[in-house]
C-alpha cells in the first residue's frame, strides 16, 4: 500500500497541524478515566473560546460535519414545525434534506450558487418559523453568507448557523451575532483529521428542544449527561480524536484567533490573486468570497481531471472539483488550517503556472 | 496535562494493537484520493473476512458501535413495523429505544440480566415480525445470547445482530448463522480506538430497507454511493480512524480469527478461573459466560470505587464497574483486543490479591 503524503488544498480535509499529529499518538485511556475527563472538559472549553461563546452546552459531536447538522435538526425540530432554510449550495440543499426527514414544515429560500443569500429573504420567509437555518460558508461555492444581520432580526425564530467551513477560518461569533445553534467540522480551519463536528446550544434553544428526538445516537440532552458532570454513559467517546481535536484547538487558541482568521485572509487572497493573473476567473460572487475556500471556473483549453491528477501525482497537491451542474468546470481549492501557509499558496501558483505553459 | 498509559480492562476501549498506533500516524489524504479509496476497499474486505461474509454492503460507520445500532435500525425500521427484541441488559434496551424512535412496534422479549435469552422465546414472541433483534455479547452483564438457532428459526424476518463485544473475540458467523445485519465497534475485541461501527447487511435486507431513513446521515442507501463504486460524495470520511480499522483488522487476520478466537478465550478462562479462587463469584450464568468480558460480584468487604481508584492509580490498570441496579456490586473486566495477553491476566490477578490482603 502506498503512502503518499500531500498538500491538501481540496474542500477538506486539510493537513492537520502537527501537534495533531503528535496528540494521535496519546496512549488511549477509558471514556470515564479522570485524565480523560480533564482532557474533555478543557476541549469544550477551547470550543467555547472558538466559538466566541459561554454556552454550557458546547461539546464535539461523535460523528463528521454532518452529524453535526444532523443533531442540531433532530433536536430541534419535530414534526410539523416550521423551518426556514436557506439554498445556495450543497450545504443548504442537505439541510432542507434533513430538516424534511424531520417532518418540518420547510419554506426554502433559494439563491443563485455563487450568490450570497440576502439576509432580509430568510427574514422575511415566514412569520413565526420556529428555526431559521443557513451556512455560513457554503464549501461548494466559496461564499459567505451574511449571518449577523439573522440574528439581530429574527425575534422568536432560533438561528441555526452551519459553520463547518468557518470555524477558526473566518470571524464567527456565536454569543454577538445572536446564533442559538452553531456546529462545525473538524477537518477544515481547525487542522484535525476528519471525524468530529464541534456544536454549541445555547439555553434559549435547549429550552426549546423537542422532548424525544426521532435520534438516539444523537440525542443532546442524553449525551450532555455525560459531558456535564452527571458523568452518565450514553456512548463510548471517541478518545483518540478528542485528543486530535483538543491539540488543534490548542494550536489555534496558542496563535490567537484574530491572527489565525488574518493567516486564512492572507493565504486566500494571495492565492485569489495569483489566479486571476493565471487567468481563472473567480466564481463566488465579489464582496462574499470566503479565503478558506476559493472557487474559481477553469480557463478554456484546461482539463478538469487530467489536471487535478497531475496536481496530485506529480506534485503531491489535491485540489477539488465542482459540485453538481459545476463538475468539471469549476474547482474548490482550500487554504485552511495547517495547510493555510504562504509555501502552500507559492507551490500551487507555481505548479500552476508550469502546467498552464505546456 | 497528565499523559498515563493504562491497561485496559474495562468493558472498552481496549489497548488498541501498536500497529494501530502507528497507523493513525499515517499522513492524512482526501476522502476521494486514490490511495484512500484503495484503503478503504480494502478494509471492507477486512471487514468481510472478519465478519465471515460475502455481503457488498459491508463498511464501517462514521460513528461509534451505537451508531451502528442506529445505522441498522433507521435503515430498517419504519413506523408500524413490528420489531422483536431481546431485552437482557443494557444494549437490549438501547435497541428497544432506538426501535421506538422509528416508530416500530416493540415486542420486548425479557430475561433477567445475567442470563441469556432463550431463542424459542424470541422466535414464538410474534408470529410475522419484520425484524428479530438481540445482543450477541451483552457488555453490561457478560453473557453471549445464542444465534444460531434464531437464524435457522426466523422465518420470513430479518435478523439484527449486535456484534460490539463480539467481533473478533468469539466466533460470529453472519452468513452461516443467517444474520441478515449485523454491527460492531472498534473499541473492543478489534483492538482500535473508539470511533467507528463496521457493519454488515445482506441483500435479503437490503431490499426490506424503509424508502427513505429518518436519519440523513446514517442514510445506507446514499453511504453505499460512496463506499461503492460510484464514489458519490456524502459524507467526509474519517480517514485517520479508517487508517486505525484498516491495520487493526490486518493484525487479527494475519493472527487468523481462530487463533484470535483462542486467545480471547484462553485469557478470559484463565482470568475466571484466577478471580474465582480469589473469592470473586461470576455473574453471568454458566455455559453463556463471555471469556472477553467477565462479570463478577465483588467479595465482601470489598470497596467498588476505593479498589478500583487504587487499581488505576497505584498499577495503572482501569477494570469497570457495574452498571444500573448492579453499580458498587459488579465489576466489568474487558481482556479485549491487545488487552487480551496472559501478562495482563497475570497482572490484574497480582494486584487483586495483594489489594485483598491488606
Amino acid at each position: 500500500m502506498p503512502m503518499h503524503d500531500r498538500v491538501l488544498m481540496g474542500p477538506g480535509p486539510s493537513n492537520p497541524y502537527p501537534e495533531v499529529m503528535l496528540a494521535l499518538a496519546r496512549p488511549v485511556v477509558g471514556h470515564l478515566d479522570p485524565d480523560f475527563l480533564t482532557l474533555l472538559d478543557e476541549t469544550c472549553d477551547r470550543l467555547r473560546a472558538v466559538f466566541r461563546t459561554s454556552n454550557v452546552l458546547t461539546l464535539p459531536v461523535s460523528g463528521t460535519g454532518s452529524a453535526g447538522m444532523e443533531t442540531a435538526f433532530v433536536n430541534l425540530v419535530g414534526p410539523g414545525d416550521t423551518v426556514v432554510v436557506g439554498v445556495n449550495g450543497l450545504f443548504g440543499e442537505r439541510m432542507f434534506d434533513v430538516a424534511t426527514r424531520c417532518g418540518a414544515d420547510v419554506v426554502r429560500v433559494d439563491e443563485e450558487w455563487g450568490r450570497a443569500i440576502d439576509p432580509q429573504r430568510l427574514l422575511n420567509a415566514h412569520p413565526d418559523p420556529k428555526v431559521i437555518a443557513v451556512v455560513h460558508a457554503e464549501t461548494s461555492t466559496g461564499v459567505a453568507n451574511p449571518i449577523q444581520e439573522l440574528g439581530e432580526g429574527k425575534g422568536d425564530a432560533l438561528l441555526l448557523v452551519d459553520c463547518v467551513t468557518s470555524l477558526g477560518g473566518i470571524q464567527v461569533e456565536v454569543d454577538a451575532w445572536g446564533i442559538d445553534v452553531a456546529y462545525a467540522g473538524t477537518q477544515k480551519c481547525l487542522g484535525v483529521p476528519p471525524g468530529l463536528a464541534p456544536l454549541t446550544v445555547n439555553e434559549r434553544a435547549r429550552e426549546r428542544f423537542v422532548s424525544r428526538p426521532q435520534s438516539w445516537y444523537f440525542d443532546l440532552s442524553m449525551i450532555s449527561e455525560y459531558v456535564g458532570a452527571a458523568r452518565k454513559y450514553h456512548h463510548t467517546a471517541p478518545v483518540t480524536m478528542i485528543y486530535a481535536l483538543h491539540a488543534g484547538l490548542g494550536v489555534v487558541l496558542d496563535e490567537g484567533l484574530d491572527a489565525c482568521w488574518a493567516r486564512h485572509e492572507a493565504c486566500g487572497r494571495a492565492l485569489q490573486r495569483g489566479l486571476e493573473k493565471l487567468g481563472f476567473r473567480l466564481f463566488a460572487e465579489e464582496g462574499h468570497r470566503l479565503p478558506e475556500l476559493t472557487t474559481v471556473w477553469l480557463p478554456p483549453g484546461l482539463d478538469d481531471a487530467d489536471t487535478r491528477r497531475t496536481l496530485l501525482q506529480h506534485y503531491g497537491v489535491e485540489v477539488g472539483g465542482g459540485v453538481g451542474e459545476f463538475a468539471g468546470k469549476v474547482w474548490r481549492i482550500g487554504c485552511m488550517g495547517h495547510t493555510a501557509r504562504p509555501r502552500n499558496v507559492t507551490l500551487l501558483l507555481g505548479a500552476l503556472e508550469e502546467l498552464l505553459a505546456q
